[in-house]
């Protein structure tokens, strides 16, 4: 079976439609025939296709000489991605940084800034410090945002299924992001987890791309994750599917603010390692790593072999295909994945660790913010490369449906 | 949001068809005026709901005099089931106990039995037994299978995606059952596993029916499981999603067979849980738990907390709705699930916890067969109850596709 039968849960980048907007990105402008041609499929699917996304406005069809086509008897045209067609615009409001990342039609980012901000800054203000990027950006690039699809945007902590933050006294964050961007844009606004939609990132367009079920751990400042199956960001009842981070690694270990004891985070966050092998900054820790330090060296094998318990629980769990490692503390590279691979090795189940595989993370600062955008591109009627779904909502909105 | 707009992923029992369904299914024979009060649905809906439902055979429409109803200026009419509009046959290939299973297009289960085997009966050999269950029981019902839709079957063992043993080895297991089966019935044979099928079972018609996302564990020779999300199986990339009794307990512990080390299976186990109370049957460990015995308390006060462990991992990366426990072992009721809940809550991250329920399974001996025939169901656009999907392979066939 073939993954492009796969049905409703088709990938993006699985979909026919989506080698047609391969081939038209990759030449620029084709005639049917060719097009037929570079995306290997039959004139019949292509006819069908190209009328969707004819419809959709996702590609526009003009003669030779640049005329629009219309009706019958009309000579040979070419087909060329609609630049006009729609945008997306993804947004991290991160612990540390704030990003802006700007997506075509053809899924393409168009634009990306990054700006980094105080742990303390207020939620207010990182929204006026994301919207004022967002102008700086626009202007710079001459992007309008005319035509401007929905805005797809990643906070800090959980966010429930509705969007609402689960903890009410908080529900101000989400809804003061979702509902600021709403009126400034007035398009949808998708709000979710900032480590779930680097995940969703990863696994469409990074380290995960290609494969159906991916679990993406985030060891940074904090130890979070996502899980991303069959395409899509699974949630789970509560918004915390793939919160490795709070998964026990010492059941007589200390409370966690979570709620649990012996968390995984307590023991290897950045701040955990830090303190660890007694250094005050990751950079310095790394050279030490380089430099065969005994402590630094101890360090990273501990925390490796933590995480890859951890990672063994959560895969007999799962069974993924595929574990993308992200976040600051992978950037040790197989000095962690070592010891993290020996651990997984040891406490999967076979038929677990014969279809696994470890990858580092791919994307840059603005994964978080292409996840946001691949919420856009997955729900926006006006974008291509999403497949037709029956009406209601999409698996993100209904977010433990995972559609 | 309520779970009606869920999209293609609506549980079966959540569609207005099954609402209309259940109204026959209730009241035997109703006006589409009765039945759109019952169902609680409007005439346009349930009109068009009914046009499907005649039009897939599940239900039949006649005049008050029994004639069948066509074209126009028709007289009051009553709907009613369609008794011959398709069964499904469910069958478990178990350890120790073969089940058959037989469904109308109703959901109702109109035929069950089951018979124990040795656990060292060959494969050939039960399905033999099983095929003779289904002749005795449909004679003695007189139920016939021309209407047959098809056949759900659990064996046990791994099961991959495509249905064959992802040991090569071992294929053969899974291929004779379905080949066999094929052979005799003429109609799709689907193979899984059957502790999921359970799962699927409890899930749907069980204790995990209402909600989207269930974890089942079952504790009984073998420690196994299975994840239903969104209301359908979840296999991952090997077939092995949900075999939680193979998460470690105790990283320095013993091998298991499965690979890994100090597997949960190794200390929960039936097997496992006389040996530790010097007791050789289970039904006398459950006399002497009740008789408050201080050894069997301590073996299921063990037991309870390491399992409580594992789910605790296991929900911390899921996040369910529910966690049903199934298997001979619930049959100690509280006092397992007393120290397995406390370890829950102390091991949980507070977002998953929240959302958390634990639930004893409820189905009996035929929860596998039961899970088989939803498969069936699933699939046959025969019988009624399952949503239209887009044209391609239904999740379980796409294994970890989920859908």
């Amino acid at each position: 079976m073939t993954k492009e039968s796969a049905g409703p849960l088709r990938l993006l980048r699985e979909t026919h439609e989506e080698r047609v907007l391969a081939a038209l990105r990759a030449q620029g402008a084709l005639t049917r025939a060719q097009l037929a041609d570079q995306a290997n499929l039959s004139r019949a699917t292509l006819s069908s296709i190209v009328q969707d996304l004819l419809a959709k406005q996702a590609i526009t069809e003009t003669t030779a000489n640049g005329e629009a086509v219309r009706g019958r008897g009309r000579p040979v045209s070419v087909l060329t991605l609609n630049a006009a067609g729609g945008l997306a615009l993804g947004m991290d409001l991160g612990h540390r940084r704030i990003q802006v990342t700007v997506a075509n039609v053809a899924h393409e980012v168009v634009a990306s800034e990054g700006i980094a901000c105080s742990e303390r800054t207020p939620w207010g203000r990182r929204l006026d410090l994301a919207l004022a990027l967002v102008d700086e950006l626009t202007a710079r690039q001459e992007i309008s945002l005319s035509a401007l699809a929905g805005v797809g945007v990643g906070v800090v902590g959980p966010v429930s299924e509705t969007g609402d933050h689960p903890h009410p006294s908080r529900v101000s964050r989400t809804a003061l992001v979702r509902d600021g961007l709403a009126e400034r844009f007035g398009v949808p606004v998708y709000v979710d987890n900032n480590t779930r939609l680097a995940a969703l990132a990863e696994a469409i367009w990074g380290a995960g791309a290609g494969v159906q079920d991916v679990l993406y751990l985030r060891l940074s400042y904090g130890v979070g994750g996502g899980l991303v199956l069959g395409g899509h960001l699974f949630s789970g009842a509560g918004g915390a599917a793939g919160e490795l981070g709070h998964i026990s690694v010492d059941r007589s270990g200390p409370r966690c603010a979570c709620g649990g004891r012996g968390c995984l985070e307590r023991y290897v966050s950045l701040a955990a390692v830090l303190e660890q092998s007694g250094v005050r900054r990751f950079d310095e820790f790394l050279r030490r790593l380089d430099a065969g330090d005994e402590t630094a060296r101890r360090v990273i094998d501990d925390a490796g072999t933590r995480i890859g318990e951890v990672l063994a629980a959560a895969c007999n769990t799962v069974n993924p295909d595929t574990v993308v490692i992200g976040g600051e503390l992978a950037d040790a590279g197989d000095q962690l994945l070592r010891p993290l691979r020996a651990a997984l090795r040891q406490y999967t189940h076979s038929q677990v660790r014969r279809h696994l595989r470890i990858a580092p993370a791919v994307l840059g600062h603005d994964d978080a913010a292409r996840g946001g955008i691949a919420l856009v591109l997955r729900r926006s009627a006006l974008l291509a490369g999403y497949p037709a779904t029956a009406p209601g909502p999409s698996p993100e909105d209904q977010a433990h449906d995972i559609g």
